[in-house]
């Protein structure tokens, strides 16, 4: 790995997203017996993290990659948040999604200027579908989460924060396709190689705690969970990252990720999405084990259906 | 008025309080055609500007009155912060409250550390139970917005914020009991008598409005608002005030309310209560009035019942 390559992109970064706020709270520290710091991506701009790394793609294509334009598949925070980098950097942005994904997820795209395209709600339509943009127009295809200049962007969030507080024990992300958590373990290392990296999982979709186990890329075969944004698994470009630096994935149940949220919400607050809620999970249900630590906790994102709370 | 008296205050309660951020977001400054700058009491102690005024009073009294405690009744965001007030300041606090408010009201000020006198849920009991404690324990009386050195504290934050950003045109708070809007007068005076003060209110409890109208304090026959902090009426210490510094007092719907609350929810990821909602769609309604201004609104509290949310 090239030195400096997470503070690179950051600073080319910068002008396009939001420095996020680092908050703290004393009622959570008494509950997880330790300090830990929120990075608040919920703050950032399109509502969660995932604008850093797409940012971080787009500018590094070349002139005339960018005037072609930019195609990913998803209905979820990637969505618009390759929509609002398109925007900023100037490169259309095409957003393959499935025909049943909510309204609202189509029109925050068509608010930024990108262009929906909708398929089957098959993994299979949305590749096909992507490929087919890709040929008619000639537009970039970028993947969500396995993709290496979405990953280095991605770890910029680790990296504001172990710049703001350098001597964390832990950093603890969520993990859906390992985009976030890949990138937080190449921030550590160029930070704070003492800094241990936790993934947070649901129980319901732990496929990225089974792969740690049988050193390969696992998936899941249903999806029951309120974390939508952990739905997905590991990739290629991701996993031997995340193999290689994860120390730990901690799983949680569907309660408490709702309680989590709920304890985030009434004591700070501040609007977490149920993935962010994982990680405040994993770190509420380690109070022994992480006792006096200074754990960094990233909440990813603050995109939520409010007509559709679990509480 | 005595000379830095806002100013004076906001020393005195410094270390006792936070020091709350002010927040501003493109996409409401795009729907108001203005500036708006928030100061967001949401994330203060005990999740209200209210502890600024209970611990100005507390810190008013004599050792040997603070010995003896204080005691007000309130089944609202007053009730926690006089509790909280008090067990910093070093006095215990005795809260009326009506036997019919929900655990988790009395819960919060048994967290604490203060003592819930429970009552019939009539104004008439409320104020001989309190006139009871007074007696029986030698405790002092602090209203919740009818209390000269409570409404010289609830002035801090209004002083925070034109300290931050001296050039605001406006200022906007809700009105309930009236404690908050004749701080902000208050505070204005000292700063910068060029900002106009401005009220919210909701139609269903506009006896603000109707009491300006009047010349005299006006009552609600009814309270059919989501915004339960802003059912009472005005007092003879701060209408004096809110009658020579107020200009206008602008009247909101139940729907701009709840409007108001889920725009804020959704853009800005912050928890903001009904009440604080009415000051934001004051704004939002008035956007060709206010049009190119810049606008403080003080975002009163986040203090939520999230199993009765209106959407």
């Amino acid at each position: 790995m090239k030195k400096d390559i997470i503070k690179n992109c950051s600073d080319r970064i910068s002008k396009y997203i939001h420095k996020t706020p680092v908050l703290t709270s004393s009622a959570i520290n008494n509950i997880a017996k330790a300090e830990v710091f929120f990075k608040c991506e919920n703050f950032q701009r399109a509502g969660s993290y995932k604008i850093r790394g797409a940012t971080n793609a787009i500018l590094q294509l070349a002139d005339e990659q960018k005037f072609k334009g930019v195609v990913t598949h998803s209905s979820g925070n990637f969505a618009q948040a390759l929509s609002l980098a398109g925007k900023s950097v100037g490169a259309k942005a095409y957003i393959v999604m499935p025909d049943n994904a909510p309204s609202v997820k189509r029109e925050a795209v068509y608010g930024y200027n990108g262009e929906v395209i909708e398929c089957e709600s098959t993994i299979e339509a949305r590749e096909q579908t992507a490929k087919k943009v890709e040929d008619n127009t000639g537009a970039t295809f970028i993947h969500p989460s396995n993709n290496t200049n979405v990953i280095i962007g991605q770890g910029t969030a680790t990296f504001e924060l172990l710049s703001d507080y350098p001597e964390l024990d832990i950093i603890i992300t969520p993990i859906g396709g390992g985009g976030l958590i890949a990138g937080a373990c190449l921030a550590v290392q160029e930070l704070n190689p003492n800094c241990k990296i936790i993934g947070a999982e649901p129980f319901e979709v732990d496929d990225a705690y089974r792969s740690l186990l049988s050193g390969k890329i696992e998936t899941n075969t249903t999806t029951h969970t309120i974390a939508d944004g952990l739905r997905t698994h590991l990739g290629d470009k991701n996993f031997p990252i995340i193999k290689e630096h994860v120390s730990e994935i901690i799983r949680v149940t569907e309660d408490e990720i709702i309680n989590a949220m709920r304890l985030v919400w009434e004591r700070m607050k501040i609007i977490i999405e149920p993935s962010s809620a994982v990680a405040v999970a994993a770190v509420l249900k380690s109070s022994n084990k992480f006792e006096g630590k200074q754990i960094g906790v990233i909440i990813s994102g603050g995109n939520v259906d409010l007509s559709a709370l679990p509480f």
